[in-house]
C-alpha cells in the first residue's frame, strides 16, 4: 500500500516543476482506511484540468515520521489563484484608489500588482478560493463515490460536500501562518495598550465576517462608553431624582437608536475599503446537509435533490413550533422556582438576620443565572438540529430560521424574570438586585466557557503533544508535519454566532432597563474590553484557523439589536412612569400620568423612525464612490449595447452603433446581425 | 423665408426613400419667430448620423393652410426604433413566455417578432424611445445655441432641455391614435360594465406609470369593499354596542395592513409582465430646471453646472422651513376660524330651531372643506416654486421634497380640525358630522375640479376650433394637421402626484376615524367607481397624451401609505378607549381602561409589523422567475469571466478556463492575455 502511494507521490511531482515552491494552504483530512481508489479518483479530479472538470490545483500528502496519514496539503500556483480570485469575484484596490472586481487581464491596473509578487492576494484569500475551488469541484458521469456505493453522485453534486456528508472526508481547514500569526498576536492583544485594534491586519489574515464581528465589538463598546460616564454618578451620588432618571433614559434611548444607525456607516465604510462591500452576490447552492429525491430545479434546469416546501411547512409548524413553545414554557415554569427560592431566600434572611443570610440573598440569582446559561446552550443544541431537520434548502434559510428559534428563546429566557419583576411584581430594588446579578454572572459564564476553559484544554493537550514527540521547540520551529498535526486536533471555530449573540442579551441588559441600573453600561464596557481579548485569544490560539467569508454587513442582527432597541422605548417609558418621583408628580390624576407616558413613548419611537430614516446608511464620500462605479458600468453597458451583443456571435467593439448607423443610412441592414459573419 | 423652408423639406425627403410610410410619433412645437438657423441646426442634429452624434431620426414640418407653423413631427424608422429599445433597456415577452431585456441581435427570439411586423413595439414604446433619443442629443462643441447667444451650451448639455429651459422649443408630446383611443375608451369608460379595467391596454397606450396607478385604483376600491360591506349594518342598525365597534376597528386596521402588502405582491405580477420589474435603472441626469456654475461632476467625471449642497440646505432650512410652518400654523388659525363658525350655528340653531337652521349646523364644515381644498392647491403651487427654487439635482430629490412638503401640510390641513375635535373636544357627534362633511364636499369638489371642468373647457374650446376650420367632421376623420394643431391646445397631464395624493388623503378619512365614522369606506368606494371613469375620460379626452414612464412600482406612496395606516393603528385605539361603553366596562379604575387600550395598540402595531415582514413582497412564481434570470445572468457572467475580458481586447467566447488551463499546463501564459493577438 505505501508501494501504491509512494507511486502517487511520484507522479505529482511533475508540478512541483511547474512551480517549485510549492506553498501548502489548505489541509485535507481523510477517514483512516479511505480506500485507495477513492483517493487517487479525488486527487486526479483537484489536480485535473479545469478543461476536464478538475480543480486544477495542486496537492501533495503530508509526509510525516509515522509515513502516510491520509492527510493532504492543497495549493495551487500563483495564476491559478489569480484566476480563481477571478472566479470568485474578488474586488481589490486600484491604483487610482478606486475599488475594482478583480480580472486577470485587467491585472496591471491594480495596486501592488506584479506578476512576481506573490503577496498581491492575501493568504486567506487564497485559501478562500481554494475552498470555493473544492467546493465547486463537481461530479460529471460518475454515479458514486469509488470504492463507496452508498455516496451517490448525480452530475453537478459537489464532490468534497458528498463526501464530507459521507464522512470520507473528516475536515478541510485552512493551515496557520505561524510568523503572521505572531505579529498579529502580538498587535492585536500582546501588550496591554489604548488604542484600536489592528482591523485591517485583522480582515486580512482572518477574513471579513471575523474582522467585521470585532470591528462591531469595538465599535460598540466605544459607543456604551457616554453611557457608562453618565451613568456612574447615579450610583455613586445615588441620584433618584425623577429629572435626571428620565433624561438619562432619553439620552439612552436616542443614543441607542444613533449608535445603530452610525454602525451601518462605519460597517460601510470598513466594508468599502475591505472591498466586501462591492462583490457581487454569489448564486447560493443548496446546504451541504440538505438532501432530497432526485429533481429538476425550476430555477437552474440542473438535476439536483428537491424536497417539498409543503413537508418543510408541515415539520416548522406541527414539530419545531410546538417544541419552541414547550421550551418557552419550561423556561417560564423554571422563572417560578427562581422566585420560589428568592421568597424562601428572603424568608431566611429574615429570620435570621447575619452577613451570611444577607449573602444568601444573592445565590437565588446567581444559581438562576447559571441556570439560564445552560439552559440557553441545552436550546441551542436542541435548535440546531431541529433547523437542520427541518431540511432547509439554502444555508441563509437555515440561518434565519435557527437564528429566529434562537432569538426568542434567549430573550424570553434572559429577560422574562426581568419582566416579571418590573411589571408584575413592581420591586425595583429586586429588580435592581437581579439585574445585576443575572448580567455579571452571564458574562463570567461566558468568559469562562468561551475561552478561558478552550484555551486551557488547548494548552493542556499541545503540552501532552509535545511530550509525545520529544521536542523541546517553541511552536516557531515546529515542523510542517508537526503543525499540521497539531492544528488538525483543535476545536473548530463555528462562526460568530454565539459571539453576537452573547452581545445582543447584554445590550438588552444595558438598554431594556437602563433608567433602573445605569451601572450595567459600565458592566458591559468593562467585560467588552476583556471580550476584545478573550475573543482575540480564542481565535489565535484555541481555534483552528477559519476560512475566511467575504461579508458586506452584520446581516440579521442589526436588524435584532434595532428590535431590542424599539423594545427598550417601551420598557423605559412604563419604569419611568412607575417611578415614586414621576407619580408624585401627578397627586391628582393617574389617567394624566398615564397618558403623559404613552405620548411621551409615542414621541420618542416617532422620533426614533425618523432619525433611521434621514440619517444616510452610507457616507457620503462611499455613496459618490458607489455611484461613480455603478456609472462606469452602465457606461461600460451602454458600450456593450451598441456593440449589438448576442451569445451566438459577437461584434467586436468597434462596431457599435455608429457602424449601424452607417450601415442603416445606406438603406441596408447591419451586416454583422443579420449574416453572423465576423468582419476583421 | 418659405423659400428656404420648402429647401430644407425637400433636402429631408431621401429619409422618404429608405422609410416610404413616415408615421409621425412625436411633436416638437418651437416658439414663434424662432431663427431660421436655430431651426436649420436643430433638425440637422436630430437627423444626423448616430456617428456624428445625431439622434438618426426622422423629422418633418406639419405644413397646415396656413403653411409652415413651426411645429415639427418626428418619428423613426422602424431599425432605428429597434436599437433604441435596446438602448433605453425594454423588457418584452420570449417566445418561451420569459421576460427579457430586448437586444436588436437577439431579436428573433422574441414573441411576435418580425422583421416586417411593425407592431412589435407598442406606440407608446416607440414615442418613450423617441423622447429618450431626443433627450439625449447632446451638445458636441457648440458654445450656445446658434442665433440665442444667451442659450449656453457646453459639451454633454442636452440640447433639448437647454432649447426647453430657454424657451425656444415650446413643447414636446406624442401624439394620439385616434382608432387605437376610440377602441380603449370603448373599453375602459365606453360602456356601463362590472369588470375590471383593461389594464393590459391602457399601459400600451399610456405606459405603465399610468396603468400602475389605475391598477392601483382599482385594487384600493375593491380592496374597500370588505369594510364598507360590514360598515353599512352599523349605519343602518345604528349599532352602537363597543364589542361590535372594536371588531369593526380591529378589522380596519389589520386589513389596512394586508391590502397595502397585498398591493405589492399585485404589483410585482403586473410590473413583471409589462417587463418594467426587470428594467435596469438608468443613470440620473440632472433635471432640466437645475442650474449652477460650470465644474466636474465628481461621479461622472463630466463637465456640468455644480450648485453647492451647502447653499441648498441653507434654502431648505433657512427658507423652505420657516415658510412651510407658517403655513401649517396659518391652517391652524383657518380651523379656529372654523370652530367659531361652528359655535355661532349651533348658537343660531339653538335660538331659532326650524328646518334652515339645522341645515346651517352643515355650512361651516361645507365652508371649511371648500377653504382646505383651496388653500391644499394654492400651497401645492408655493411648495412647487420654493422646492424647484431650493435647485436639486436630481428630478427623484425634487420629487421627494417635494412630496414631503405637500404630504405634512395637507396632513394637517386635512386631519387637524378632526383630530382637535376627537381628542380636545371629546366630541363624537361632531367629529361624525366633520368628518362626513369634509370627505363628501372634497370628493365633490376634486371629481369636479379635476375632470368635469377641464373636460368641459375642452369641449368648448373644440366646438369653436372645429366651427372656425369650418369643418363638420368627427373626430376620426380630422387631417393630421387639423389633429396636431388640436392636441398641442390640450392641458398637459402633470403626473400621477394628485391622483396619488387623493387617494391618500380619502385613506386618511376612511382609516383615521374608521370606527366612528363606518359608512365613510362607502363613500370612498362609491366615489372610486366615478373616479375611474373620469379619470379615465380625464385621460382620453381631456389632456395631451403623456410620454409612456417605465415605472416598477409606486415608490414613495407606497411609505405614505403604510405611515397612514400606522397612525390610524394609534387614533383607533384612542377613539375606542373613549367611547362611553368601553368606559363602562371599567367603572373602578380609568388606569386599567388606559393600560388595557395601551397594550391593545402596541400589540396591534407589533402584529402589523410581524405581518410586513411576513407576507413576501413578491408571489413565490415571480421569485422563481427572477431567480432563473438571475442565475442565467450569474452563468453569462462567469462565462465572461472566465473568458478574459478586459476593455482593450476581448477574446473570443470560446477562450474560456479551459483555454487558460491548457496554456497553464504547459508552463505558458494564456497568450490572449499576455499578447493581446487574437487567434481566429
Amino acid at each position: 500500500m505505501a508501494e501504491e502511494k509512494k507511486k502517487l507521490v511520484e507522479s505529482w511531482s511533475f508540478l512541483d516543476t511547474v512551480e517549485s515552491n510549492f506553498r501548502p494552504l489548505v489541509v485535507i483530512e481523510l477517514a483512516k482506511g479511505t480506500k485507495e481508489e477513492t483517493i487517487e479518483w479525488l486527487t486526479k479530479r483537484i489536480v485535473d484540468k479545469k478543461a476536464n472538470g478538475g480543480a486544477q490545483l495542486l496537492i501533495k500528502p503530508l509526509v510525516t515520521k509515522n509515513g502516510v496519514e491520509n492527510i493532504y496539503l492543497v495549493g495551487a500556483s500563483h495564476l491559478r489563484l489569480l484566476l480563481g480570485a477571478e472566479a470568485v469575484g474578488l474586488v481589490k484596490e486600484c491604483s487610482d484608489n478606486s475599488m475594482r472586481t478583480f480580472t486577470y487581464s485587467s491585472r496591471k491596473t491594480f495596486k501592488h500588482f506584479a506578476d512576481d509578487n506573490h503577496n498581491f492576494l492575501t493568504m486567506a484569500e487564497c485559501q478562500y478560493i481554494i475552498k470555493h475551488e473544492l467546493e465547486n469541484l463537481r461530479a460529471k458521469n460518475e454515479k458514486m463515490i469509488p470504492g463507496y456505493p452508498q455516496a451517490k453522485l448525480y452530475p453537478g453534486k459537489s464532490i468534497v460536500r458528498r463526501l464530507l456528508t459521507s464522512g470520507i472526508l473528516v475536515q478541510i481547514f485552512p493551515l496557520h501562518d505561524r510568523e503572521e500569526l505572531k505579529k498579529l498576536s502580538h498587535s492585536w492583544y500582546g501588550r496591554v495598550k489604548v488604542g484600536y485594534q489592528p482591523l485591517d491586519d485583522i480582515r486580512c489574515y482572518f477574513g471579513e465576517t471575523i474582522a467585521l464581528y470585532f470591528g462591531f465589538l469595538e465599535y460598540f463598546t466605544f459607543a456604551l462608553m457616554p453611557m457608562a460616564v453618565i451613568g456612574i454618578p447615579y450610583y455613586v451620588f445615588a441620584w433618584e431624582d425623577y429629572d435626571k432618571y428620565v433624561m438619562f433614559a432619553t439620552f439612552n434611548l436616542l443614543w441607542s437608536t444613533v449608535i445603530l444607525e452610525v454602525w451601518k456607516r462605519i460597517c460601510a465604510i470598513l466594508t468599502y475599503r475591505w472591498g466586501t462591500l462591492l462583490m457581487k452576490r454569489q448564486f447560493e447552492e443548496p446546504r451541504p446537509g440538505f438532501h432530497g429525491v432526485l429533481g429538476i430545479n425550476p430555477v437552474t434546469g440542473r438535476e439536483e435533490p428537491v424536497y417539498s416546501s409543503i413537508k418543510r411547512q408541515l415539520r416548522i409548524y406541527l414539530v419545531s413550533l410546538p417544541f419552541v413553545c414547550l421550551c418557552l414554557y419550561f423556561s417560564l415554569y423554571v422563572m417560578m422556582i427562581y422566585f420560589d427560592l428568592e421568597q424562601w431566600a428572603l424568608d431566611y434572611h429574615k429570620e435570621n438576620e447575619s452577613n451570611f443570610s444577607s449573602l444568601m440573598l444573592y445565590v437565588p440569582s446567581i444559581i438562576y443565572a447559571v441556570v439560564i446559561e445552560i439552559m440557553n446552550r441545552i436550546y441551542r443544541y436542541a435548535a440546531e438540529f431541529l433547523t437542520s431537520w427541518e431540511n432547509h434548502r439554502l444555508e441563509s434559510s437555515y440561518q434565519n430560521h435557527l437564528i429566529l428559534k434562537v432569538l426568542v428563546f434567549n430573550f424570553l429566557n434572559c429577560f422574562a424574570s426581568l419582566f416579571y419583576i418590573a411589571f408584575v411584581l413592581f420591586d425595583m430594588k429586586l429588580l435592581r438586585q437581579s439585574l445585576a446579578t443575572l448580567l455579571i454572572t452571564s458574562q463570567i459564564l461566558n468568559q469562562f466557557a468561551e475561552s478561558l476553559l478552550p484555551y486551557w484544554l488547548q494548552k493542556r493537550y499541545n503540552r501532552r503533544m509535545k511530550k509525545r514527540m520529544c521536542s523541546k521547540k517553541t511552536d516557531m520551529d515546529l515542523s510542517l508535519a508537526e503543525q499540521v498535526n497539531m492544528e488538525k486536533e483543535m476545536g473548530t471555530y463555528l462562526g460568530t454566532f454565539d459571539d453576537y449573540l452573547e452581545l445582543f442579551l447584554q445590550f438588552g441588559y444595558v438598554s431594556l432597563f437602563s433608567c433602573v441600573y445605569p451601572l450595567a453600561a459600565v458592566f458591559a464596557v468593562l467585560n467588552n474590553i476583556t471580550e476584545i481579548y478573550s475573543d482575540a485569544l480564542k481565535m489565535c490560539r484555541v481555534y483552528k484557523r477559519p476560512f475566511a467569508e467575504p461579508t458586506a454587513n452584520i446581516g440579521v442582527w442589526q436588524l435584532a439589536f434595532e428590535t431590542m432597541s424599539v423594545i427598550s422605548v417601551v420598557t423605559n417609558c412604563i419604569l419611568i412612569g412607575m417611578s415614586p418621583q414621576v407619580d408624585a408628580l401627578f397627586p391628582d390624576s393617574k389617567m394624566d400620568l398615564v397618558l403623559t407616558v404613552a405620548l411621551v413613548e409615542h414621541l420618542l419611537l416617532a422620533i426614533k423612525f425618523i432619525m433611521a430614516f434621514v440619517i444616510p446608511d452610507k457616507p457620503r464620500d462611499i455613496q459618490m464612490k458607489l455611484a461613480k462605479l455603478e456609472f462606469e458600468s452602465l457606461e461600460a453597458l451602454k458600450q456593450q449595447v451598441t456593440g449589438c451583443s448576442s451569445k451566438t456571435h459577437r461584434h467586436p467593439p468597434e462596431t457599435s452603433l455608429e457602424t449601424h448607423a452607417a450601415l442603416l443610412e445606406n438603406g441596408h441592414l447591419c451586416s454583422f446581425c443579420s449574416t453572423g459573419s465576423l468582419i476583421a
